[in-house]
């Protein structure tokens, strides 16, 4: 491309990194254990995987526009369990899959269940709605991510093929469609391919989507028209509203908005375009400043799982799509990358240890599709399935539970970044890495007992004794984090630079850094803009949300409210296994109510109650019954 | 019947009441002169009554299967209004209408739009969801009201035809359909026909429908299995879910609720049935206490416009339909013949004053589907073109309109009751009424400024001087009453019995009792268990429920918070022309938040500010804003 790419972070890649034991290792051997062998069963169950043999027929169920991106996805999560945990069994499985995928490409190199086996009339006649591309995007990040973990180039080969393909009936050239994805997807995989190709043409493709999109007159609406198909296009909720360069509010479909700006991130840092990398931090300004919930979670409403407007962040109704907070997950680790401040890997955490986290059962084989921050078990379930007090085994749109098995088992790709002269520690977690810096093997052994312990130790070992920068997240809600290198405390002011503290020294061998980030229970305000939440309080211990439950609490969790100025403590739960908080409290109680729905004001007859609050991953693993984030402050 | 009737009180009959001036008299006026010409003009302008040439052609938009009810209810208004002002060209547009459904009438007796016009192989396949029963209980009141009101009888006519046919499809006997409506309303009217005619047959066709209801197997599902519907039949949408003299809980669609209740009095009224009265009783309980939204609304979520759950009333998704509210009028009216309690014209009032009303616009012309207690007017759509800010001119499904239009020309009949020896005052009105009792004529003046002002003035005119019982309803929200006769306080804690203050005299020419109801502005909370309005007051006025608006109070009113001991006031609105409640609060605002969104507790800053409330029946007729009904409550 004419311009040179920014000069970033990249990510530490997972082979080199080993997260081990402590509380990551434990949730991705659940993942590795638990998650990844139900979703192969339910692929192969819901005939997701089988479909490829293309052996549909007329009066048969129908396969779903999105299974070739289950497939995609799980390959995915596959490749990353086997770069770390080699296993014949599941890579021969694996393998299978690609054969029929391949199998079922086209001599043009399309690709695609439905439009190949069911409607093969109406190939690329409706981007807006109909996951062509979006399925494309997802294949090749499972084709580059298997052909990085097991050096097979089958299914990265098919993939090259059909990409070739779509850059020749996509662009401005004569005879080309100048549409681009109803849900982007595949601008970032077009990245991913670029970088592991070395090929030119797919970045210039992604970033010819990228540009393309939201402008006039509007692809999708010229495509409907072609179809006779008279309902109007809304373009903001594909984000085709306007040039993606001058969007300004994160609107429309949350999944669909965050991979856009992950693949906008990607085009910028590649192509060094500054005006795109505006845009995305004027559109993460949206997202962080006015529409995130506090459990790192967006899209406020179910009704096209999309944002709203700002301050707008209903509880018991939030749509809060465990996918849409893991989109915000991969843009926040693009955008640490690019931009170098502390707030991405806070954002990331934050969505990380809440929002993505309560997606899944503790066990690993349960589902939330959508995430409340307040439930009532007997509230009317929304759409898709989503009862608000139970998770679900499966969807029939099932994009989220393979997104976190692909998110968790590459988790180790988001823990440390490295330059040609520094390494970034943005996680923490039970973890050793092998890293890149200036020319030489740099080990770095990470022990802590996060998020539960507030204490995290660091050796650095250098082949040979080197001067580099080591840069340590200090998280922006530790008011007090103190640091130690070789036990001689840091002055902290004077090194933190942008949310994390920079130690520029010649490493050596055994050099060790401490780190305390003391992690009392808060409580926590919103806005008094957010008309949800206002008089109310979320306990927070390090990046971890709390609630309450019914099953510790009682029912009517809004009749409680925390004292005026409670103590709170925290304590470890014989049940859980975790730190739960205690906090003094009231209830209103039904004395003197009679029974009666109104009355005249009253003095409330209250009881104290001692408030017990658990981490919001951990909710709903118990008793069905409420939950409530944010909890009544009294004065 | 077997039975005997119950002793019941009557309604003084519309030709009877006169409502002139005050409150109810502008309510009635601009329903008379904006609603129902508006009402006319829509029926006209989408087909509706056009519909009933029966000329629908293949390709054309079909007419909706309850259009027929459009009819009927306007019908029934018209007849309401001509009783109390006849009008040559209104008669005239009236009898035109029902000359065109008398030719619409099978030879059969059969009579309806779409299963005469478009599907007439479908007759009576689905009484489930094709309101066929429905539609024929609306023309069947209409009929009844015209000719009460005009002596006419040809609507009656054809509708005593098309009753008896429904008698001879439907019932126990050999070679009928044991079927019921999907959607009651049938019930109720068949009570009417069997009142005006003197017809037993019709009130065990009411009886019968009524019994029949909920009996196992489930007529919806056999019918639906007949015709190949695979979906499962949810009885407890239909109120069919046991048979409803076993109903303990008001379940399901919330207007088909009402409309069954209703029937059920009225057969356990003419039938002297008490088991059926005293499921009415128990179904009283369970929406009063602890299923109403404070605005004598009903139907908490959208979702099937159902009911949901104890304490679940939810206040910015509320769906609180108009039509749900009226329904409850009707109701109510019918249990205070039967019952004798205050509390059913308590609740009337409370529905009347406040869940109707806001369900049109203070000029006539726009309507409220759903009724919100809580509104940001960005906040996303509901179904039906229900946008939450602002009243819309019609609907697809217009049940809500004419079901105002109906009540209010009607409302001369919801103000008195009379029995043999007694008169009783439900409703204060400026208004006159001639009543029998005791075989002569009793006339009664009523003075009032009510609901704005506390003084109700009443003068007892009977022919001659006789002694019987007049009964002045004491609403339950005053607590300090205080009455008069001939200038003579009466102690009221010796003559209030049930809720109305009962006065047995020698009644004479000239007898004056005068009533005062001090309406302070008050403070109301709900049970603690409705979660929604925990910490929150509600203010109220007499019958009269207030909210706040942005137009008065500005944005965020979810940040303010009235003062623990506030001065409350209550002045005359130059603007608005109604008193408005005033009040201390404090704004929390946005200083020292620096933009963010979500900070470690803090105290907060606010700002005093006067709180302005206005009735919930005016909101909304001003600028496009937030509402708010529970108004958070300092301590």
């Amino acid at each position: 491309m004419a311009r040179k790419a920014l000069k970033t972070f990249e990510p530490v890649p997972l082979a080199q990194v080993d997260i081990k034991g402590g509380f990551w290792g434990e949730r991705l051997e659940v993942n590795r254990k638990a998650t990844l062998p139900i979703q192969y069963e339910q692929c192969k169950k819901t005939g997701r995987f089988d479909a490829w043999k293309l052996d549909w027929k007329p009066g048969q169920p129908k396969p779903h526009i999105f299974w070739d991106s289950d497939a995609g996805k799980w390959l995915e999560a596959v490749a990353y369990s086997l770069a770390k945990h080699p296993d014949k069994s599941l890579e021969k499985k694996a393998d299978w899959l690609i054969d029929l995928i391949a199998k079922a490409q086209r001599k043009d190199g399309y690709l695609n269940i439905f439009f190949t086996a069911v409607e093969p009339e109406n190939r690329w006649k409706n981007l807006r709605d109909m996951h062509e591309l979006y399925c494309a995007g997802h294949l090749i990040e499972g084709a580059v991510a298997y052909y990085q973990a097991t050096g097979k180039r089958k299914l990265l080969d098919v993939m090259m093929r059909y990409a070739d393909y779509i850059g020749k009936v996509f662009g401005r050239g004569k005879g080309q469609k100048r549409g681009y994805p109803g849900h982007p997807e595949l601008e970032l995989a077009l990245v991913k391919l670029y970088k592991v190709t070395g090929a030119d043409k797919y970045l210039k493709l992604a970033k010819y989507f990228i540009d393309e999109r939201g402008r006039k007159p509007f692809y999708f609406q010229i495509e409907a028209e072609k179809r006779g198909d008279k309902r109007k296009t809304n373009p903001q909720y594909h984000q085709a509203h306007e040039p993606v360069r001058k969007q300004k509010e994160a609107l429309g479909h949350s999944v669909r908005a965050m991979y856009l700006y992950c693949g906008m991130a990607d085009v910028a840092a590649e192509t060094g375009d500054r005006e795109l990398l505006a845009a995305c931090k004027r559109l993460w300004r949206s997202v962080v400043d006015r529409r995130m919930y506090i459990i790192g979670s967006i899209g406020s409403t179910q009704r096209g799982e999309q944002f709203t407007f700002d301050y707008d962040l209903p509880n018991e109704e939030a749509y809060a799509e465990t996918c849409a907070a893991i989109g915000l997950v991969f843009w926040s680790q693009r955008m640490m990358q690019i931009d170098r401040d502390g707030e991405y890997a806070d954002v990331m955490e934050l969505a990380l240890y809440n929002g993505v986290l309560a997606g899944v059962s503790l066990d690993g084989r349960k589902f939330y599709y959508a995430n409340r921050l307040a439930v009532h078990p007997k509230a009317p379930p929304f759409a898709l399935n989503t009862f608000p007090a139970t998770r679900q085994e499966w969807f029939g749109c099932a994009c989220c539970p393979p997104n976190i098995a692909r998110l968790l088992a590459s988790l180790g790709e988001y823990v440390y970044s490295r330059s040609a002269n520094e390494i970034r520690v943005h996680l923490f977690a039970n973890s050793g890495a092998d890293i890149d810096v200036g020319g030489q093997k740099v080990s770095i052994g990470q022990q802590t007992g996060y998020p539960w312990k507030d204490k995290v130790v660091l050796k650095v070992v250098p082949e040979k004794a080197a001067k580099f920068t080591v840069s340590v997240r200090i998280p922006a809600w530790c008011r007090s984090a103190q640091m130690k290198v070789n036990g001689k405390a840091v002055d902290l002011k004077k090194v933190v630079m942008r949310g994390y503290a920079r130690i520029v020294r010649e490493w050596r061998k055994g050099d060790r850094i401490e780190l305390v980030l003391p992690m009392p229970a808060e409580r926590v305000q919103a806005n008094p803009s957010v008309r949800q939440d206002v008089g109310r309080v979320a306990l927070m211990r390090g990046p971890l949300v709390y609630c309450v439950e019914e099953v510790d609490n009682g029912r009517d969790l809004n009749a409680i409210e925390l004292s005026a100025s409670p103590a709170i403590r925290v304590r470890q739960d014989a049940e859980l296994g975790v730190p739960v908080i205690t906090a003094r409290g009231q209830r209103t109680t039904q004395a003197r109510w009679e029974g009666r729905l109104y009355r005249m004001m009253a003095k409330e007859v209250r009881k104290a109650v001692t408030v017990k609050a658990v981490p919001y991953f951990v909710w709903a693993n118990r008793k069905v019954g409420e939950m409530l984030v944010w909890i009544r402050q009294g004065r």
